[in-house]
């Protein structure tokens, strides 16, 4: 077993600034990076010298501007690999990615709440994925777990998750000490807004906002670049934000309120409200029937995408970001309940010339959250600790 | 007239290193603002005796600790004044402050949305205070806008507001060249939060929501000490949040549509509904039938009440701000309206243990968005141009 040790430990402030850059804005000469940066030609020299000397680093291809040829410089993709642990679901999945967010394997397992069980199962894992990835993968820098519920702003404790049952429950310094590796934990939300920063489209932007729907439905924020947690780290519960209070079918929450987003938009109350009707619960064939317009089933997913398309309509007012992001089952993404959620957005949103909030809506996979949870391995190996 | 240039121009970033340390923290000696500021002694002793001479700072108390004596250090009120407009209702309100936000002078007159008439009118407006003011004031430094609707990043440029009819209105450009004086503007909740921050007692607080309750419902929210101003300028635009939307009484809006929360819960609403029920229109008055038990009253006031806390959850939900200060009509604060938006707004929080994000409810005074507008010209003045 050959895992070695990584982290940020092993780069000093002038490696980050380069590994970040570059991260960030893709292959680039040592001439731009030295201008970008700021720093002297020679130190970007130097610096560049003992990343490609460390295997971090590739020159790439020549480009023949004005003057002599240069060469853009790029991440290696076997410089590093990091390990994502979703704890979001049951199945557990568990991935390994390369500096780049590409998956390079992927494992699922039984979701065990029981910490005696479950670390070293997902240790277990760890090795699992390592084996399967073959040997022409970079050692592994460090795990992301993301996990349901409230997390330290550390990145080390649970201190509380209703879906596993943890309270104030170290989880880094548990797997940690089982792997010898850096372990960094976060809200399930967060950890895969931060993915998307690092790896997806949609990363650049400055400020934006993604949701999820699954079986609750979460968000998470981008402000100024940085991850919006909130005073309390609470920030994003869009799950239990008041929706349906003031009609006669409030439906309880397991939260003790009533009419809260999830009882209306969330996979779990879809599936719930066609199961009173004695319709399936499987939420691809509910779609299929409301394409064959089916009037239970339509009723079913227009008010669930009316609600959240409203819950959306009230986040761009209070935070105004420049895109929401909406990941959600690809059935349903092609549905009426797409199709109304847009719509509710749009027209609940005040209009003001040349304002518009972009509105993308993403089919899951399955990995999503995996691949997010190793994006804050990657996060901490690229830019350093200074990064959240 | 004497009306002395003033702005950031006078002093350097040292000098405001200085002052918006004295401004924030309070009195202090030259010992403890080298050691808060990381600089010598010796160059915080020469920074020192520059604002002395130029009447900025004064030596204040002999404190008596270990060793020898020391000097704190404080603010001069008559270092500087600032003017604040706000244009947020008719009549216009101008104040003009010392830097503590003390108010030394105010003057109210109509509003006027022609810009031809408006400026000259702001502009002698201007000198009117200045006057009432007297001779032992300071020079005034500065001129700050609070207004409704959307003003360009810059704080020069009003946007577009609905209620003055303005668009893409150089209203810094106007006013700066009518006075000579240095000029910024704000949307009202933005300056009435900026206000706050710089001179209320919860500015100290690094996230913080303000909600007011006028015409119109505004927010704001400071976000890790900076104003949240969102991707377009538009966040915290609580008044079109949809709320009623799914009940069958979902009442029009002025912005094209229905059940926003300003139809139910602004003092327009509540005064609107209560002229079609044949009640007063006074809301003290209201607020006094409530306290008799009046049933179309206290339903007046209750689903007010109640939209408001329902919003201010959706808020603490999505930003999970530390505290939440509402400003509303003092009669509405000690009312039915105040009571049930507490509980509402502390239902339809998720609850967790330890967790809470503190409300208050605070009487508007008649000057509030004047002063805050006074505080963005202070805010220029003490912290320079880096402070936003």
């Amino acid at each position: 077993m050959v895992i070695a040790q990584g982290g940020s430990i092993m780069f000093s402030a002038g490696h980050h600034r380069i590994l970040s850059t570059l991260s960030r804005h893709g292959s680039m000469s040592r001439t731009d990076l030295a201008r970008n940066l700021a720093l002297s030609k020679a130190s970007v020299t130097l610096l560049v010298r003992d990343l490609i000397a460390r295997g971090v680093l590739r020159e790439q291809e020549l480009v023949f501007g004005q003057g002599r040829p240069s060469v853009t410089l790029g991440l290696c993709s076997d410089a590093a690999s990091f390990v994502g642990i979703s704890l979001q679901t049951d199945p557990v999945t568990v991935v390994l990615t390369d500096p780049h967010g590409r998956v390079l394997a992927e494992h699922s397992m039984r979701r065990e709440a029981d910490p005696a069980i479950c670390f070293p199962q997902l240790a277990a894992a760890v090795e699992t994925v390592r084996a399967q990835a073959g040997p022409d993968v970079g050692p592994i820098a460090g795990i992301g777990v993301a996990q349901p519920g409230f997390v330290s702003r550390d990145r080390r404790v649970c201190l509380a998750s209703a879906a596993l049952g943890w309270v104030d429950l170290d989880v880094a310094g548990r797997l940690s000490s089982l792997t010898g590796l850096p372990v960094f934990v976060e809200n399930d939300a967060n950890a895969l807004i931060l993915g998307e920063q690092l790896f997806g489209p949609t990363g650049d932007r400055p400020d934006f906002s993604l949701v999820f729907v699954g079986d609750g439905i979460g968000s998470a924020h981008i402000v100024n670049g940085r991850l919006h947690r909130g005073h309390h780290g609470g920030a994003g519960e869009l799950s239990h934000s008041p929706i349906a209070f003031g009609s006669q079918d409030a439906l309880p929450c397991r939260c003790g309120n009533r009419g809260c987003l999830e009882t209306v938009s969330s996979l779990q109350a879809i599936r719930g409200a066609a199961r009173q009707v004695g319709l399936t619960t499987d939420i691809a064939e509910l779609v299929a029937l409301t394409a064959n317009g089916h009037p239970e089933a339509l009723a079913i997913l227009h008010r669930a995408g009316t609600a959240l398309g409203i819950a959306l309509a009230q986040l761009v007012q209070m935070f105004d970001p420049s895109q929401v992001v909406v990941i959600l089952d690809p059935a349903l993404k092609e549905s009426v309940f797409g199709r109304v959620l847009r719509q509710e957005m749009e027209t609940h949103v005040l209009r003001r010339a040349g304002v518009q909030t972009a509105l993308t809506l993403r089919g899951a996979e399955a990995n999503s959250f995996a691949t997010g949870a190793a994006g804050l391995a990657a996060q901490h190996y690229l830019f350093g600790s200074d990064w959240t």
